[in-house]
């Protein structure tokens, strides 16, 4: 039977969803727990690789197991040996044709900042902070620009395998709100598809351009010329959760 | 000189905010971080006590040192000797007559909870779990029935040395959203003073009615005749912070 999976996880601790050898990963443990709780091994694929770092309110899975468990009892099969850093929200028999990675329409994620002079213990763990001022009108121009069917070269960490870096961002909404005494920024990015490091270094870009560290025509170029000096850094995989992959029917 | 500190501290690691002999606490960090970074030994004094594993947004503390420090300055000398989970947000020199306990007019404690079958990693920190069914109606209801002037002795954990268990709950507000699958629940509760365990045991109470497992009247009783085996049960600290701590002008 094929089976799909909703995965929660605090990426904290993992280096990433990908099997590495000598560090932990997300897939591993899930592997695993299909191990321990079926004496039978799968491979778990993913809807995307998340880094290291990075963590997944929405991730969705799926393998092929040869049981007879009802779809809706993996996920308990499965939490009681999953650490507890990683949860199977639900689960479901998943059509033959079903390809978490393949089938996947939109992905949405979500990078968090806060603005502060200051550490925030209690923000730390999922959002990135950011000193200095943002002009958020400039926050908005950038996501703006940034929106729309691009080659998104510049925007991707060296090394990448991707046949190609053309990709569309249906949208980029941002929410903040102002508590204890610092702003907090949401910035929910949704595309067809992203590359290595791609919405941290959107996100990045944005708040340079809302600094005034880089100029309009520093976005324009780096889209249609796909140069890289002009974009600002990649921001630290804490602050990324991916949200949700939509499969243009409901899954779960 | 007499200084006053804006805290937020995640209280996970930590025994509370009272130094205890074998525990590590936030006040023993604070003191110690003191002595680091002038060789002087100072005893500080916070709004009130949180309990084990509650956090901290906008703790409020004070102490006297006889040093030549600006009040804005103390926060960086002191940060740079604190973990990375408790943090200075704020520091200001107070007016001699402040002390950050009985000075204190008004406390906000924000109470978080979800309602999921299962757990959520990324919600588990800083907010607890609620199996079953809530009737937001009957949560409001309760919270109506809680506020104003009560002998709360019912909702205090046995060994208070409180000299009257008499407190007024100027404001309980429930904030909803439903997000990642699962409904976010926050209960901010606004008062002049809180016994030990008290804003854990409205919440719980008030989670208990809304469940239908105690009724109206038991509420009603167990503020007038103080009858412990009406209230619900005491909820778990990791879903409490406290917000913030008003002084009736502005400290910071």
């Amino acid at each position: 039977m094929k089976y799909a999976l909703l995965l929660s996880y605090d990426g904290t601790n993992y280096a990433g969803w990908q099997i590495q050898n000598n560090a932990q990963t997300v897939q591993a443990c899930v592997e695993q727990a299909v191990w321990e709780a079926f004496q039978k091994r799968a491979t778990v694929t993913a809807s995307g690789r998340t880094d290291a770092g990075v963590h997944a309110a929405g991730q969705v899975c799926h393998f092929s197991l040869d049981v007879n468990v009802p779809g809706e009892r993996m996920a308990d099969a499965l939490n009681a040996h999953l650490p507890e850093d990683i949860r199977v929200i639900l689960s479901v028999e998943a059509p033959q044709e079903f390809d978490s990675n393949r089938s996947a329409k939109r992905k949405t994620y979500c990078y968090r900042f806060y603005l502060s002079s200051r550490n925030n213990p209690l923000k730390n763990r999922y959002s990135a902070r950011v000193k200095g001022k943002i002009d958020f009108d400039k926050l908005q121009e950038a996501a703006d620009l940034l929106k729309g069917e691009h080659d998104f070269k510049a925007y991707c960490a060296s090394g990448s395998t991707a046949k190609t870096t053309v990709r569309t961002i249906y949208d980029i909404a941002i929410q903040r709100k102002t508590e204890h005494f610092s702003q907090d920024v949401a910035v929910y990015v949704t595309g067809n598809g992203f590359l290595y490091n791609m919405v941290r270094t959107i996100v990045g870009t944005m708040i340079w351009y809302a600094q005034g560290r880089i100029s309009k025509e520093d976005i324009i170029l780096s889209l249609s010329q796909g140069e890289r000096e002009r974009v600002g850094k990649t921001m630290p995989p804490h602050g990324l959760t991916l949200e949700e992959v939509d499969y243009g029917f409901q899954l779960f």
